[in-house]
């Protein structure tokens, strides 16, 4: 697709110990052994590839930040989506083709992210093209999406605004093929929708493609162990179908055959390199997926244009007589920002900037809405589908925007009350970790910092509170962990 | 309802500050002034009754622990479903109307939560009728599901497994009849769909009924304020829609006229206490929704039947020599619990049961699974519609679960990997302090304590590793926070 329609597109995986399908491919496709030159394309560089996955100093079996071409780690799960529409955001040529797992679909996090097709502008961002792989299982259970109805699941799609196509099956020659006449039959679908908006110029929401993989848990595996267990198309098959290879001949046996099915000597010459019929279907240097600069936003990242911030202080002529509003005070400064940055700076929150009286922003920008107005919305309703701010409530998916929007070389700050932000805990833990492991990846480059307005900390004042903004906020430097800005605000309105 | 088909239900409120029309129901129908003397069924009592309303020392604007017939404040959003499912489950006769706010829809906990009816047994569970309240606006915005076109709302509702009602418009007479005849349809449902399973023994899930209800935000407040802003129908009507009324006469003359056109003087005698032709509308005393048991759920609580743990501790003749395992070796007293406790204790988990070594207790009670099953799941499946324990990749959904479960007068645990327990930070959070504020209510009886197991804490060890089971674990006394037991387990394998 990307060679048919030159495309500019990326791929985030977030099935749990869902890398080993990406990451091969982007061995096949060379990135990996430009990357990783040790890793090469012979057999020994094969052999290091092999005995480096999911080992201690290689790389996960998560696309964790060693794997080129990722900006998504996985491993919690429920954040695929949030991210990928945050990638994609002021990106307008940019597709993110999202495989979410069906175990990660039972989630809150996911199940509410669907609804980020709302806020996406088909003029100025680009787009998300879903994949909801059910392979019908979890670690021991399985899911519930894989489970239901087919109706029931075309319903919930469609509920959800996307226009679902099913492949569903397990031959592989014929799921092959539909697999590529129904990604063809998507990407032309996106294309057309935002050629569109962009030659009406008019923003709408149409309902974007997505697909229903339907395709058995380690597929290829054999049907059954030696003990008449199943493996394939069951949730036995996760992580080591077969255990005892080491020590028993007749799995090491089934190991062999299943291995030797992928017919590796005719698909590798002598020396373990792929043959060159098959290198070429991939695309050319510079558009392969796993070598997207989105995947290692540093690379596109510009300086946020700023004012001083010390400019918009308070001027205070005696301790302790001067007393005035913080957030408002602040919100002066953040105006700045946001209409001197308007294709890389957004500002997120669940539903709290106006009340966090940092309603001046939206002068320079308003909020994201695309479709499906009323006229009550002209009575100070601050909508439009080209805002620069975004709110939804949903702690997790506005921080799952953001994380994708700074990931993918871009700027921005959430706002949220101190006492609710608590739900997005775990969120920001796993984006400090990926940060902090990123800075012992060479070629990974420093992406911006996450900023996080916590207003009505601790306690609540009087009519006025002491705003502490410190040199380090909304800097542009390096971090390895979010950078938290503590702002008590004067009064708590929600 | 209740009188007319001897129900045995009681109400969930999540929207946001949505106490109020509760309240004053409760007000009403008399058992506020049975639980508060103080505040009487007069002048006096409802004028007190109206100061302490949002007040220090009052009750909140959310259903707080002081509100009568509450298990679940909100405030933080999202948990309405997952507690009344919690509440209903093992519960066979009790309806929860769950009232969620269209702000609530948006959060991820929410929107997964909606599939909580694919884990409700209609024989051994009683049922939830959710009641999807849409007036268009969260704090300062419009909200997501009033704003997708009819059609896409209602395939949303039905891909997540139910039978959508509308209810829609703003003239109070006709709306008043529609939700009371769509009420009634839905009732009848519930029975009908009981009945069927009961009697045939065969647990199945019925595409539960669940109604969508379109009213105006601040309905009968004026349309406009003096300013000529909207305020009926528009977010200006969130929380104090007449600001001025202390000093602006303009103001005070459109409040006066708002609040008597509620014509009081037709409603309540000279004293101020309702009239009994409208009195006689509500139940009769003990099954008044505000005073179901239920919503006191310490009131119902039972001791669990429990073995002596010490019976099921590892032998250590040395110290230093012995070894072995902890999970399993917990999972052996364990078993016990759910197996002598079959219809007041249920083991929650997102998917980790087995990997946590806890699959011991599969023999005692399966995992919940209503209907969608495969041949394969006869191979260590451990699938029934009787099941005890709840596996779904949502750690809020399962945490709800159990929170609704323990608050409505039972027993639980819920077991997680610690890496991913932080997920649901806040929840335990919101939880504890319920549990404080309800130490501070006379009438409210102490329910159970919320058991979280979390395993591979802090480090993994080699193949062994200690098992920290002490008195506390497991007990039912009063507890004032959440007691964590910390566990760490052998191997990490998911």
């Amino acid at each position: 697709m990307i060679k048919k329609y030159d495309l500019d597109a990326f791929v985030i995986s977030g099935p749990g110990h869902g890398a080993p399908g990406l990451i091969s491919n982007f061995y096949l496709e060379g990135v990996w052994s430009e990357t990783y030159p040790n890793t090469s394309e012979d057999k020994e560089g094969m052999q290091q590839f092999f005995k480096k996955f999911s080992f201690p100093g290689g790389h996960g079996s998560h696309m964790t930040p060693e794997v080129v071409g990722s900006i998504h780690e996985g491993g919690e799960l429920g954040y695929s989506l949030s991210h990928a529409f945050g990638a994609v955001f002021d990106h307008p040529k940019t597709i993110a083709l999202t495989i979410v797992g069906d175990g990660e679909s039972e989630t809150g996090p996911l199940a509410t992210s669907w609804h980020s097709n709302k806020f996406l502008n088909p003029i100025k961002d680009g787009c998300v093209l879903p994949v909801l792989h059910l392979n019908g299982y979890k670690i021991n259970n399985p899911t519930i999406l894989a489970r239901i109805e087919e109706e029931e699941l075309l319903s919930l799609m469609r509920g959800y605004g996307w226009t679902p196509y099913v492949v569903a099956g397990n031959d592989l020659e014929s799921m092959h093929q539909a697999m590529a006449a129904t990604m063809d039959t998507c990407v032309k679908e996106i294309l057309k929708h935002q050629k569109t908006a962009r030659e009406s110029g008019k923003a709408f929401r149409p309902r974007w493609p997505m697909i229903i993989l339907r395709s058995p848990k380690g597929w290829t595996a054999p049907r059954k162990n030696d003990a008449g267990q199943f493996l394939e198309g069951f949730w036995r098959s996760h992580q080591v179908p077969l255990t005892k290879v080491l020590n028993d001949p007749e799995q090491l046996n089934m190991l062999e055959q299943w291995m030797r099915s992928y017919r590796p000597e005719k698909l590798f010459g002598k020396e373990g390199k792929l043959i060159p019929e098959l290198r070429e279907l991939a695309p050319t240097k510079g558009h392969r997926m796993s070598e997207n600069p989105i995947t290692n936003g540093g690379l596109l990242r510009r300086p946020l244009r700023l004012k001083n911030f010390r400019d918009f202080a308070l001027k205070v002529d005696k301790p302790g007589v001067t007393s005035g509003p913080s957030m408002s005070t602040f919100a002066d400064f953040l105006y700045t920002i946001v209409r001197d940055n308007q294709e890389s700076f957004r500002v997120m929150g669940p539903d709290e900037t106006e009340s966090n009286k940092l309603g001046k922003i939206y002068e320079a920008g308003k909020k994201v809405w695309v479709n499906g107005y009323l006229p009550e919305d002209e009575d100070g309703g601050n909508l439009s589908p080209e805002g620069r701010v975004m709110e939804m409530l949903s702690e997790h998916t506005v921080e799952g925007w953001l994380e994708g929007y700074i990931l993918s070389g871009r700027h921005g700050l959430l706002n949220s009350y101190e006492p609710f932000v608590h739900i997005i805990d775990s969120m920001v833990n796993q984006h400090a970790k990926w940060i902090e492991k990123s800075l012992e990846v060479s070629w990974r480059q420093a992406v911006s910092s996450l900023n996080i307005l916590l207003t009505s900390t601790v306690w609540r004042q009087g009519k006025y509170s002491f705003t502490a903004l410190v040199d380090s906020t909304l800097t542009t430097t390096q971090t390895t962990t979010a950078s938290l800005i503590r702002t008590p605000v004067s009064s708590l309105s929600s």
